[in-house]
């Protein structure tokens, strides 16, 4: 996938022995940014979806506008206290700490089928997070677009065990 | 604007006195959330735009969609700490205290023509601080692009006094 040379690697980001892999570089090619917009849009073309939900803040960026192609509404997945109306939180675990993501109340309901969009999947913890708050009010996940997956840390995987249905665009190898 | 009845106002959000304009609740609506886009898409048909810089976080949603739409590349306009690779940054001051947007070095090259898009512009310190940014790099901020603006605060006056051409979508009075 030729997605995967337009994404840009930073060594030791934000801590020594992490590569991170950084899509601004991606997002900043007009050809580029639209090929992952559409290679996901027709990956799910043929996916009954009601909604698009983004995770905070780099999920937005990429939610927004395959909602935005695909004629779909879009639901923000915030960190904790951000958003303004009555909100569900769930809590998870970081590699150090702990971290919380929230929905609205009236983002998701009864049996609406939500396409949850991340940028990357590493652990998993986050988007698995997200799910649960989709799944709490009634909404069926109906899978979890990423642009990248790195499946040596196993997130993909987890997902997919949790019968999430993770899809990514491409891999990179290690953390 | 049929727009402007799909933003639900939280009273008294984020603390007394402050009237909320909420956009999750227009985002959620599929025909909602296309004609934002379809609107701002139109407002600069006529424009040579090179690139969409998009506000952190909420206008990251629209810029995303807009960028998408017009078949742009996207910037992330971020706040302190965010983006990994080399940045620039301009601080700015708040009602009570200051912040921090920072942009990638080789987000925007010399003359580009750059459309920085957020959700809403009240007193317009953000906006004016990202648009900062853009000029350092040499770019030209073709103009800055909104759903909401609250004029009793000033800050779309201000855009317009300083060269930055604003626009929005709808109006709502107060703060």
């Amino acid at each position: 996938m030729p997605i995967k040379s337009l994404i840009r690697t930073i060594p030791h980001y934000p801590k020594q022995g992490i590569q991170f892999r950084d899509i601004t570089t991606l997002l900043l090619d007009p050809v580029g940014f639209h090929l992952v917009i559409d290679a996901l849009a027709l990956h799910y073309k043929h996916h009954h979806i009601d909604k698009i939900a983004g995770i905070e803040a780099r999920g937005f960026i990429v939610g927004a506008a395959l909602a935005y192609k695909l004629g779909l509404g879009f639901v923000p997945v915030r960190k904790a206290g951000k958003l303004p109306a009555e909100t569900i939180g769930h809590d998870y675990a970081l590699e150090y700490g702990a971290d919380r993501v929230e929905l609205h109340l009236d983002a998701v309901t009864e049996g609406e089928q939500v396409l949850l969009v991340d940028d990357l999947i590493a652990t998993g913890g986050t988007a698995q997070a997200a799910a649960a708050l989709i799944q709490k009010l009634g909404g069926v996940v109906v899978g979890c677009a990423f642009v990248i997956d790195l499946p040596d840390l196993g997130g993909s995987q987890r997902l997919a065990d949790s019968g999430l249905k993770p899809f990514s665009l491409c891999e990179f190898e290690g953390n």
